[in-house]
């Protein structure tokens, strides 16, 4: 490694550690930062700082949120019979970018895995529970990945909300749109055949 | 684009400006942080501002340095008789990977560019040719980039430090190592038969 001067060094270090980030992207980081204006600098390191101090989490639906309330579970036009259940708060993005949903969230914050100890109670699934002595909610779409942790997630959530009388779904499995089927593999495709509909 | 709390949207955008940076990325390092300890995220942000309140130009070769000289100025084992002269500071890193070059630097901060209105007075030559004063220097390697601007530099270099006597060669220009012939450029292919060596 060359000898950099050491807050140079340690600003690489402290970037190589965000995600996706490797070595000469760290250093890209953080020779780019080296030549920025001060004030876009100050700018980013408070941004940094204001997440950690300024979030926490919806007290009805565990999202991440500046207010007691989340943006969702504030915005009065969003449909209050539906509840999407997803494991993490980021989840939540690819549902928001389809534009296709309008209904409420509800963010269990982690999956049922035994290899990693985590049960049903570290979940936010009592939570989950009290929202729905309202009687308002009428159908619960369960989100959670399709991963052996979120499918196991998925059947202990409907078969503790069924006999409740409440409608549960999944979302469906199968070949993403786009792709080629020489590409799928075997557990994609045999779920794809599986949840096939009529034409 | 999906609601973000303000500060989580905020930081998002702050990390999208960073080079190698897109959406999707910065919404990744966002959540990250958002999970991360206090104290990692703390690091982090007095990292960012440290660069800019601790680093400056070594008064020598006006490479980056958190005191009056660089650490490779400070250095005594580094050989005082060869300077490679590169465009900028995170040049330096390409050559000191490579462990191969025991000799000093000089940061000339840029090339000439008549598009961009950047002529050699703009560059740190003035700072270059006071390093010669002291008859310590016996070569100048011109390692600016193998582009328009970068050879216009170091042909402008050349001739200014030919004639005081001084050594002036110019790093190779060629086929990359590991690579195909196929995918060479003409302008590389016709750089390395023009620079073919007797074997």
């Amino acid at each position: 490694m060359p000898d950099f001067a050491e807050p140079l060094a340690r600003l690489i270090q402290e970037v190589k550690r965000l995600p996706g980030i490797g070595q000469k992207s760290a250093q890209r980081i953080a020779f780019h930062i080296l030549r920025a204006n001060r004030e876009d600098v100050d700018r980013l390191a408070t941004a940094l700082i204001d997440v950690k101090e300024k979030l926490g989490l919806c007290i009805v639906c565990n999202n991440i949120s500046d207010g007691e309330l989340c943006v969702y579970c504030r915005d009065p036009h969003r449909d209050k019979t539906k509840i999407c259940v997803i494991e993490e708060p980021h989840n939540l993005l690819a549902i928001e970018t389809t534009r296709t949903f309008e209904g409420g969230y509800h963010v269990l914050h982690g999956s049922i895995s035994p290899l990693r100890g985590v049960g049903p109670e570290q979940l936010r699934i009592k939570e989950l529970l009290a929202r729905l002595t309202t009687n308002e909610v009428q159908e619960i779409i369960l989100a959670t990945n399709p991963t052996v942790e979120g499918e196991a997630t998925a059947v202990y959530l409907a078969r503790l909300l069924k006999p409740l009388g409440i409608k549960v779904t999944r979302i469906a499995m199968g070949i993403p749109v786009g792709s080629d089927l020489e590409y799928a593999d075997e557990v994609t495709m045999s779920k794809s055949l599986e949840n096939r509909r009529e034409m």
